[in-house]
């Protein structure tokens, strides 16, 4: 029973996340009226694959997050079950401003369409944080068998997190093409910085 | 094959309840024509993030306390899964009547928005409860090991969900807004509350 | 890794299942203009919610079969994996026709979209058929444990498919409705005669 | 945790595929108006079946690949888990193409359409080559118990892709539809001949 609570939570939110970021595509589009000159609108949709690598990156990152933290847990309750669900919600949002980024970037109405993407990230970060914060606290739902230091430097690859999406959004207002690339570099170079990281501390 | 019988069950429900929760956010899209003001457009979408949250919340709660049924039960028999199909069936069909009150909300046609609303989570609720009553009827499919009490207790958290559908059914008639909302904050004080219940009887 | 084979032809087959069966609910719109009048309109479109509950059930019975035939199979081999893939084709396709029958039941074009329906069902049927014979000739893939008057009645269960598919595309001629009304029939009282037959052979 | 390793990205992976493969059907559309010729227009609908049918074969034909090839880990890293989800992206992406072709064959802009097939299943192709590498270089996440002879074998079964996939870029300069006929013919035989590949090495 304990540890099929971790399951269950797992399976849906691995759900989630995959379906989530396989809709993305369905968010791409070319209009129509455009056959004579297919190739060029094929070009000029490069907001829309900027725009799904980006979010593709980012769900793909925060499922890898995802298990590593459950991997420390022995056990969830009802308060974790309502969290997760909370941020699933948001995780399952995404292909919404993906889309508003897609279609708006670099014509009328980027500025909109980037603070609604960054918005729901820092939301989707700030309940993330939530929800790791309740498991932690006290080792509430951390296995017996797991050392404080890992609880701790998984608590540390936390921090960046909120601050980076609040300056992303900051960067909106002066450049929302700048605070979009940006947004994907940092997806990019996440994995690669957070496998130094790990070295560090195992 | 006993256990493997609950297996396959909660496996295709698994996937039913992420999938229908994820698509949700397909219905959400502002109309064309708006480039020019994009950020005022989203701001008018709020029915749309209320009608998506509600229906994930209520998605992802169904989906909680199907395990903790599921969990009770020992093995599943051909009549179950066909009732566990025609529930699916009705829970599969939430987007539906999501994107209506998403929609019309505070426009032309809430009344029926909300009603078809409210008559799919009633349908719903009055499915759950046959599924529920089929399993635990002279313990049919529960499991030895499960105390009565446990069975009980989870069969009394099924009493006011009918009686609240039918509430906000009739609420509508006189503010499909009021419905709307009573419906979210059933589905947000949910699982807090089923956490102090659960307290109770354990 | 035997055992191992049966399991990732599950997985894959369940995802598909589920996924096929849950988007459905993405084919059932109201059009546009509606909004004054909105009650009527979700009443006219009672072909949508009929083809809904006709494909969703039928995809929830192959779903469990699917699982009653996978549970006497030890093994697969690639031909069998290869026959899967397009039996899935074939099911994954469902939501297309079923869209066409919603939009033209009683309407022109009805002929043509019952007729497409029919035809995917009795593929899926063909398909189905291949995939259980191959399985079971000379038991290539049935487990040694599994007794040999358990893979006859299942086989019994699959002859009726094939002539009652094509017995709906015969009536499709006359009436398309009827060909319709009966297959959802067909998927209604399939699994309390398949509980029945059950009990005749175990 | 090691064994868990391959587990997780299994779980994901096979969630992208399955979802891929379904959401295929998404693109498959009649035009309004035809409703008094829906035979016919369902009859001209030809290459949206032929470019479906090709990408859900492809689609399985990769799951089926990427299970052996992760049956013989026995763990992944970071590295490996980025690259994943990067060629996931990929294959998560093919839905887009396959509308372009659907819509475009043997009509106006359908040079470019296949070209961006073509380019689809080449960069992913590159990208399964690159997580292969990773993963049997020096051995690096090959499982200790399989033999040397099954990891060469599967390397060189991946030899041909690259080649076949640049042909059909090639041939499409000449003839879109007799290289979207080609991809095909190559996923339809693609088993078959797997299925006398392996019994060459076994």
């Amino acid at each position: 029973m304990e540890q099929g609570g971790t399951a269950r939570m797992e399976t849906f939110s691995d759900g989630v996340f995959a379906i989530a970021a396989t809709l993305l595509v369905l968010e791409i589009g070319v209009g129509t009226g455009v056959e004579h000159n297919l190739g060029q609108a094929l070009l000029d949709l490069w907001p829309s694959y900027l725009a799904y690598a980006t979010s593709f990156l980012i769900i793909g990152i925060i499922w890898v997050n995802h298990h590593d933290c459950v991997a420390c847990m022995s056990r969830v309750d009802r308060p974790m079950l309502f969290i997760n669900t909370v941020f699933l919600m948001v995780v399952s949002f995404i292909p919404f401003p993906t889309k508003l980024v897609a279609d708006h970037l670099q014509k009328p109405g980027e500025h909109a369409a980037v603070y609604a993407y960054a918005i729901t990230l820092l939301l989707m970060a700030v309940l993330y944080n939530v929800w790791w914060r309740y498991a932690r606290q006290n080792r509430r739902l951390i296995a017996d068998g797991v050392p404080q230091s890992r609880v701790d430097a998984i608590s540390r690859a936390f921090d960046p997190g909120l601050v980076l999406y609040l300056l992303v959004l900051i960067i909106a207002v002066v450049s929302p093409l700048a605070a979009f690339v940006l947004t994907l570099l940092l997806a990019v170079f996440y994995i690669p910085a957070g496998a130094l990281f790990e070295r560090g501390f195992s």
